[in-house]
C-alpha cells in the first residue's frame, strides 16, 4: 500500500505555483527571462527556482540579472570556487534546495570527489571553530585588523 | 576625550582567560601545541583563538591537529579557496572573530581586492537566493539528484 | 512500484506522537487548550503544532497563552504585518513547518500576490545586505545610535 | 580613566576601508551612486554600509539599484512594514549593523514605541515556536499546502 | 592614550533605553516585576536584559513569568544542565549578550572548568557534524524514527 | 496511484552515495572505522551519517575519532546532558538528520518524557530571549564579565 502523493511533507509542494513552460510562454516578461536563462546556460532545462520566482516577475528579472552578473560572467574567481562558496553559504543557511542545486552545479563544473571531500572537511572545521569562538567570545587580535 | 570603560561591550573580554606566553610555558601539553603552531606557520605570533582554547588542553590538541590536517596540509583545493570557504561559513554563522582572522589569512595567502569583491558578491547572492528558496519551500528538481 | 510510507524522510514523522482528537479528549488540560484554540479561531481545525505540543502540557498551555496574547489580541500592528514578520523569522530560522503554516495564515488574512512578491524581495534583499555587512564587519554609524 | 586601545574588540574596524567623501569624489562610479543615494533620500548623510561597499564598485551599483527598487520605490507594502520585516531578518541573521540601521530607519518612518514593543513580542514568539517545531520535526499539515 | 569615542561600535548602546532603578520605581508594572526578580533570585542585581525589556511592560511580564517557570522552578532537569542547553542555543544564535549572561549563570551554579571544556567540545563537534549532514543531505535512518 | 520513489523531495537522496556493508568491506580504511563503531557501540547498526562520510575516508576517520573522544569516552558531563546539548545545537542549526539521530540517542540513554518536555521549554525560551537581546542589542553587564 502507498500513501497518495499529497500526503508527503509539505515541502514537496512549494508555497507558490511552479510555472510550466506553457504558463511561461504566456507571460512576455517571464518568457524573456527564461529564454535568456536557456541561452546563457546553453541548455533547455530551467530548474524549479526560476519556475517559482516566475510568480514575482520583478524579483525574477532582478535576481536573474544578478546571478548572471555574479555567477556566470567571467571574473576574478574561477567558476568552481564560486560554486564551493555558494554551497558553503547554502549549507549554513540550511537551504536544502540550494545545497542540492549548487552541489550538482559544482559537479557539472568539474568538482572531483577529492575536492568535495576536502570542501566538506573545511566547512565542518569552520563550523566547529566558529562555535568555539562564539562560545568563548574571543576578542579579535590587533594583528588581524586593517590598519 | 574618552568614554569611561563601563561603556564598552562585554564582548571585549572572553568567557575564559587568554593564556600569556608565560602561562603557556608552564603547561607541557599547551606548550607543545603552541610550538607546533609556531613551527608549522613559521611565525612567532599565536592568535587569541589558541590562547583561549589553552584552557581546554584536550580540545586544543584535537582542534589544532584537525586544523593542521584540513587547512595546512596540501590537498585537492588550493589554500586560498579553502580560506574563502572558511570566511563564507564564518560570515553566515556570524562569527566576528573568525571573519576577521580568516579574512586576514586570505589576504596573507594572496587574495586580491578583485577576488574579495567577487567573493562578497557571491555570498550576498547566495544568501538572497537561500532565503527565497526557503521562503517558497521550492522542491528539489529531479535533475539535481544523484541517481 | 511504490515504497511503503515508512520509507520517506524521517521528517514526515515527528520526534513525538501527534495527538488525535480522542487522545486530546482524554486529557483535561490539553482538552481545555484545544477548546480555546477552536473557540478563539472560530474553526474546528487544530494544526499539528499543537498536537505535538500536547505531549508537554505545561509548554502547550504557556505557548498558546503567549500566541493568543501576541498574535490574536488586537494591538499596535495589524494582523497581516505580524504574519509577515513571523514568516521572515521562520524563513531565516529555516523552519519548514512554520513557513508553511504562517504563509497560509498570511493568505487567510488577505495577503495578495503583490504583497507576497514584495515581501520576498525584502527578505532576499535583507539577507544579502546582512551577509555583506557581517562579512565586512561594518561599524555602526553614530547617527543610528540612540542618544 | 580610559582603557588602552588594545582592549577594544576587532569589530570596531571593518575588514575594508570606509571611503571618505574625498575618496568618493575621486571615483566617478562611486560618486554617481553616492549622489543618487543623497538625492533619493534627500539627505547628505551616507552611512557606512555604502562607504564599505565603495571598495567593490560593481557590488555597490547593483546593491544600491536593488535597495532603491525594493525599499524606496512605492509598492504593495507600506514602508514601515518593509522595515519591520528587514529588522526581523537582520535580527535572526545576527547582523548588528543592520539591526541598528534599520531600527533607526523604522523610527524615522514613524514606528511608535507600542509598535516596536509588539514587533519584539512577535519575533520572540516566532523564534520560540520555530525552535519547538524544528526540535520536534513536526510534519506540515495538509491544510497548509497550496493545492 | 585612548581612541576617540567615534571609533567604538554601535553595539555599545542598545536600540532602547536601559531603565535605571529610579525609572523602574516610577512604573508600578515594571516595579512589580523587578521586585519579583530580586526576591526570586535573592539578589539586588537586575541585569540589562530586564532593564531593556522594561520599555515593553507586557513583554517584560510575560517573559519573566516564562523564565521563572522554565529556568527557576524545580523540574526534571537539574539547573546546570538547563544553563548548558541555554548557552548552546545562544551560541548558535550568535547572541553575545546571552552567551555572557548564561555562562556566568552556569558558573554561579557550579560549572567546573572540566565541565565547561567538555561542553565546548560537544558544541563544536555538534556544529561540525550538523554542517556535514546538512551539506550531504543525509536521509534519516528508519531506526531513528518513532514508530 | 502512487508516485515512484524518485519523485519525493531531493532530501530523501543524499548528495553522496550511502555505502552498503559490501562496499564498506571492500575498503580497508572504512572497514576499520565501521568495525570500531560497531565494537564501541556494541551494536551492528551503523547509521547513514557514517555511510555518507565513507566517501571521504580521511574525514570519516577524523570525525569518528573525535566523536568517540567527545561523546563516548567518560568525562565531566554525563552522557544524557551531552546528548541534550547536542540536540540543542542541531535544532538551531536546523539539521533534521541530527535532531532525529540525537533525540533517538537521548531516549536510548534514558531521557524521560518529562525531561524532554523541560528541554523543549528551555530551548524555546532561549531562542526567544536570544532574539530579543539581539534585536535590542543589549550591552553585556559588567557583572557577567570575567575579571
Amino acid at each position: 500500500m502507498c500513501l497518495p502523493p499529497v500526503v508527503f511533507r509539505g515541502t514537496i509542494v512549494a508555497t507558490v505555483k511552479l510555472w510550466s513552460d506553457d504558463e511561461v510562454a504566456a507571460s512576455p516578461v517571464v518568457k524573456a527571462v527564461f529564454e535568456d536563462i536557456r541561452a546563457t546556460r546553453k541548455s533547455d532545462f530551467v530548474n524549479n527556482f526560476w519556475r517559482a520566482l516566475a510568480n514575482q516577475p520583478a524579483v525574477l528579472e532582478r535576481t536573474w540579472a544578478s546571478v548572471k552578473q555574479v555567477m556566470v560572467a567571467p571574473g576574478a574567481l574561477d567558476p568552481l570556487t564560486k560554486e564551493l562558496v555558494y554551497i558553503a553559504v547554502s549549507t549554513v543557511n540550511s537551504c536544502s534546495y540550494c545545497v542540492h542545486s549548487h552541489t550538482a552545479a559544482a559537479r557539472a563544473k568539474g568538482m572531483t570527489d577529492e575536492q568535495y571531500a576536502e570542501f566538506l572537511a573545511v566547512i565542518g572545521m569552520a563550523a566547529e571553530t566558529n562555535t568555539l569562538a562564539n562560545a568563548m567570545q574571543i576578542p579579535v587580535d590587533r594583528e588581524f585588523m586593517l590598519e
